[in-house]
């Protein structure tokens, strides 16, 4: 039931870990929307994950790389190009993990080296993917390169902890980036800032389950779905949007325009 | 060369003055991607344009209606309803005027009875046009509502006057209606920010040609076009994007996220 | 307990209606700093109000006038100089009333006259007022022009109506007339956004209690009372803060930067 | 010619290098308001400044400290209560240094272990600092904690380089940190957006005058000096901004709220 709005683009999706991975369901609507694309995810990640199901289901090459790994890196684009016959079209950068998050240490309480790992591998990344698709002149023209973040970058949310300024520095360097891209290459970057959604990276955080609970009542349309975020990529990837560029996209039913909705608001009335 | 992304739908598009109308571009668009839909305009716009081509082009039947007036709305709505066989999946919003701007009153001498004019046909109407498809109940579910606005309602430009301010308004109207559509209706209300286009009536503003030149050398990917932004309005018309809601959307090619770019810099060096 | 930071200005204050008012908090506190000023309201408020309480304690001059009526400020600004000898230095508006929402009229069932009434002395006021001074030349140079606005501008408030949209104007203004103040005459444009405060005006606003318990426990620092928004508004009017300009202020104990609080979300997770 | 604003306070000063410092200029004004303070740089910055003037100056003890180092930080927090004989009421951050800049790498070609040296200095150092005075519980309540910033956290400036990226993460901290900070020890954080200051450190950035003048003529005021950049710290420092937490406070003279000026777009008509 696709539109053909990918036919015969070329991409990179990077952290499809399993059936409920934005990358995931990318990766599928990206297949019926006719592109071809090599799947990637870090060696441990795939270890954990069911990914050759996804490459099987896709007819998707399966290239392994560490995202904070230059070496990797370059050999990912090359043999993707090799692979999928010529430059990239599109490229989906879905990758981000804290150290204090998953060791339970507070904002307040760091651990610096574990904050310098969760910026490498959720921020860093994105500039290191770019980076390298930029200096071997990988991507096509009106190319689309996007990532996934949350509105943490611009709110606070207390249990988010070192991911929102993570999130942050990954936002900025859409933009940076993105001028460079624009400018000299004319590829566009933007990011997603995706309600928060119930995949097995997400559920990890505490008191998440509160919180979905929460982002559901605030948002006029319910929080978006992992589905519904596959559906909005195909948009910034097809050639439909190619002078949007250096955005921040609120994909969240609403949620970063509402001071406070109904429903929220009866709960302090009573 | 449609992809079918509006098989289907039926909508309601104000603001096609000719050809190099937004509205215009996204009348066409929306019918090769098998929409069909309802074509106004106000009566004394309707005079000057060209209106019936497009209608005939595109076997769309025109309505006429001043966007500021409540019956006429009502007459538009319902007939529209009656004429495509169903509710309103999509509408299409792209009105603006300032009196001030056309008698050459700069922003600090304002007649204020022009203002209010001005203020009640590019930003008002549409409230007016949302609180009738409202009242009336005639959105489908997942139905989206957008308009067209202009970065002044964030930065000040200065020959842009009062329309600034009323771009601020229309933008907060599609939050607060958006909010209320999204709840009550499951429709979603957006505003697309476009770079400076030169329509007919773009063209009316003072200093319009060396503005559109400035901002092409300060946009990464150059200025967005009219056809470009037909394109994006199409995407936010389909199932696509059902959970983008209550947002501002530069489309720009990178101006709003550029504090200066290299071009431009240049200038100042020589 | 001033610290002189105002000595020898002079002033013009909008909108003191009692002692709750941020007005007249303000107003205090100008009198401490140092300031001597004018206080102006609507014929109609000062009749409800006990403005001359405030006159007698500040040493102030009363002018009435309707801040919607061109002869009505011309008379104020030119009273003014003349009374405090000499041009103004600082200028509070803090006006604002919405017809819909007094008569209980929903915000998508707007009475449009009722809607335009509540525009023109909410926020085209504000432009009302700046054009009387900049066309009397009657700011001083390195002024400071100042309204009061609230966050409902950038996200949905359900019980805030039209106004939201009257204070997206309002900012619009701030920006688009502080262009012209400053480049023209040296003068600054600031609106501060303030936490809901429990004025007479803000307690008419249903479910008005239930929302500042809920900003109460969404704000880091809880919320910001008028009396502090006074203090606030002297660093603005003095010579400490003369490049801040075109400017939105959040003065709300953090609740704008918050995407949720713990004391918020532990009401979910029960 | 003080106010008395900051009488009886105790402050920490990071990054006065010479007297073209803000950081400078605001332990000048600091001390003139009544305060009393310790200064702190990096030991190298220190060799090469003339901190010893400064100190001298205002009556003021040195303490070096790596910013970036907790151990270093611990000490500094600890001394500076026992010199200033209680808790801290204020701090200003004002630190940042990118090694690519320094070493003529494009954004596009970064060496990512100055990329990372340069994100722990400019960015991760302002968690430190708080972190530190966090867990030793050193703050006052309605203490202030300030660090500077720029505007290419939100846009892109093409010289700024991967500075921008870690604005970006600062002011990202301020947010995060400043809700606990607030939560718990009702102390604000914010960040001031100060214009281009032609510092000993800023003119060393690649185009930096053609910038500063391209600046000038886009704002509004002109840009904001690094006095007047000391005079609005004082007021954040002072107890008149007590509710103003975790905002992004543009010092500008209205740069980033304006599209363009007539002074540029005149530039592009000739």
């Amino acid at each position: 039931m696709g539109h053909n709005l990918l036919k015969g683009k070329r991409g990179i999706i990077f952290g499809a870990l399993d059936e409920l991975s934005i990358a995931w369901k990318t990766a599928e609507r990206a297949h019926e929307e006719g592109a071809t694309f090599v799947l990637t995810n870090a060696p441990i990640a795939m270890r954990m994950g069911k990914i050759n199901e996804l490459a099987a289901k896709t007819g998707s090459e399966i290239i392994p790389a560490d995202a904070t790994d230059e070496a990797d890196l370059e050999a990912l684009v090359s043999k993707s190009m090799e692979i999928l016959g010529g430059k990239i079209d599109f490229v989906l950068h879905s990758i981000g993990m804290s150290v204090n998050v998953r060791k339970g240490r507070e904002y307040t309480d760091q651990k610096y080296d574990w904050t310098a790992k969760g910026w490498d591998v959720s921020a860093l990344s994105f500039h290191k993917v770019m980076q390298t698709l930029y200096k071997a002149d990988a991507m096509s023209e009106w190319g689309s390169i996007l990532a996934l973040t949350y509105m943490a970058a611009q709110r606070t949310f207390p249990d988010y902890n070192d991911m929102a300024d993570n999130k942050a520095y990954l936002e900025s360097i859409a933009r940076s980036f993105g001028y460079f891209f624009g400018t000299e290459k004319k590829v566009r970057v933007n990011t997603i800032s995706q309600s928060p959604t119930p995949t097995t990276a997400g559920k990890g955080v505490k008191g998440f389950d509160a919180f979905i609970n929460y982002a559901e009542k605030m948002s006029p349309l319910g929080n978006a779905t992992a589905s519904e975020c596959a559906d909005y990529s195909i948009t910034l990837f097809s050639d439909l949007t190619r002078k949007v560029t250096m955005q921040n996209l609120f994909h969240d039913g609403g949620f970063s325009s509402t001071g406070v909705s109904q429903q929220i608001i009866d709960s302090f009335s009573e």
